[in-house]
């Protein structure tokens, strides 16, 4: 099967396939060499001009549900951050567990005075005697990425927040402010955000250590990432402020609480144990 | 009638009924006490709990028509600038064409370098060796208000843009920033706006000095306040970059191209006149 074709992103840009790209993107879900190869060679045979990347990628993800739920479950990471929507709310919640494990000591939703107006700070980060502000854009629909306008904001909130700050006595110095996405940034908010010292984290940016990258290294998977639960009871959950795998194990109870008949509250701990295994 | 009683605006937020600002938007169309009087008589009778702004307002409009069409046109002056959209384009024209009216050499959608990227600025406009660099934020929903974002990041634009412009030589000096909105700055937006020195101009903000006082002082009606012309008529005008009624005077052909007949165009041309009348 020739494989130089076009296919269709879902912002609607026409690029060519790369077996490349969904190697790597296999290869991350823990998938042996072996198993990758099978699926690919079934993709392969399924592709054709105009495919979406969507239509590749769940076929790809329907192969590997067979292989193994866990495998599956890494692999739709990035669906999974999404469906911590429809608020922002969860995705704040979730990178604030992802610097907590990375020794951050954080809270959620603080307000701050600034030098002229006071700001809510998505989440607020000390490690080593330096404090970050984080501010959070979270997007439920694909393509839509985060622009220029994201950091100029930011930057301005960052400097009322620190010229207030350093009139102050405080334990920590304010020095980093971050501005976090589940989706992509666009070139001149990267730009920027450079430029004006604003630390930029996104699905894939920086590169090698972007979102998808820190998850994977802390093994911090959402709970919407579990083939086993319900979107109802992932819901449910996400109410609850249990937004890691992680946090499931230590609290099974909730599972409980949602009237899991014990056989398949055993094989969601077995998937969750799974995922959380680095 | 008992006139105290609750009203709902369109936030949704319940406010009591004020004769007073009735009385004022009625005069402010250009009406006589005695009409003013005799439309407050009418709407009085029909006031009950929990009415909306909205029907309040329409009912008004509707017995302005009556007593004159180009009345009824200056009182529905807030829903023609609504009626600008759905793009933002349409206003950014509309407020370039005040400022060029109150003295000012203006430009529309310039690509201006700053120090970290490039910036579109909505509308430049230069008046005594200084320029000015303004932001026209547009909704088309009423009582979605403009936030603390938009100054916050127009603040950093504008510092961006003055950090490269002041490593010229430049005929003008770049010292304000503007942010124009058709609807209302919250609170904080405003404190933020006045704090970090950016001009904010509103429907009815700054006092005296918004919007409707600046439109009403100037004469300068939207074509959208037309009672004659139809919504397919105005898009169309609109995207012939006709925004003001003044415009269409000198533009009389604009008319002919809608194939519209002699006589609705004497009648319109006739409106339109009434309007332009300071």
């Amino acid at each position: 099967m020739n494989t130089n074709i076009d296919i269709i992103k879902s912002s609607g840009e026409k690029v060519k396939f790369s077996l490349k790209k969904l190697r790597t993107s296999l290869g991350k879900s823990g998938a042996d060499q072996q198993t990758v190869n099978e699926i690919i060679d079934k993709v392969k045979e399924e592709l054709y001009d105009g495919i979406s990347t969507k239509e590749i990628y769940n076929r790809a993800f329907a192969l590997l549900k067979k292989k193994g739920g866990h495998l599956a479950s890494k692999y739709k990471l990035k669906k999974a951050i999404y469906d911590l929507g429809p608020t922002g709310y969860p995705f704040e919640r979730f990178i604030s567990a992802i610097l907590k494990y990375s020794g951050y000591k954080t809270t959620v939703g603080e307000i701050m005075q600034g030098k002229c107006v006071r700001h809510e700070i998505d989440v607020v980060a000390d490690k080593n005697g330096m404090t970050t502000l984080i501010e959070c854009k979270f997007h439920t629909e694909q393509g839509r990425n985060c622009n220029v306008k994201v950091p100029l904001y930011i930057a301005s909130r960052f400097k009322d927040v620190k010229a207030h700050w350093d009139t102050k006595r405080h334990e920590t110095k304010l020095e980093a402010g971050w501005v976090v996405t589940n989706t992509r940034f666009t070139k001149d908010a990267i730009q920027y955000g450079n430029c004006i010292g604003l630390y930029l984290l996104s699905w894939d940016y920086p590169n090698n250590d972007g979102l998808r990258n820190r998850i994977d290294r802390l093994g911090l998977y959402p709970i919407t990432v579990s083939t086993l639960l319900t979107n109802r009871e992932k819901q449910f959950l996400l109410s609850r402020d249990v937004v890691l795998c992680r946090d499931l194990i230590d609290d099974l109870f909730f599972l409980d609480h949602l009237g899991i008949s014990e056989t398949r509250k055993s094989k969601i701990q077995k998937e969750i144990k799974m995922l959380c295994k680095q």
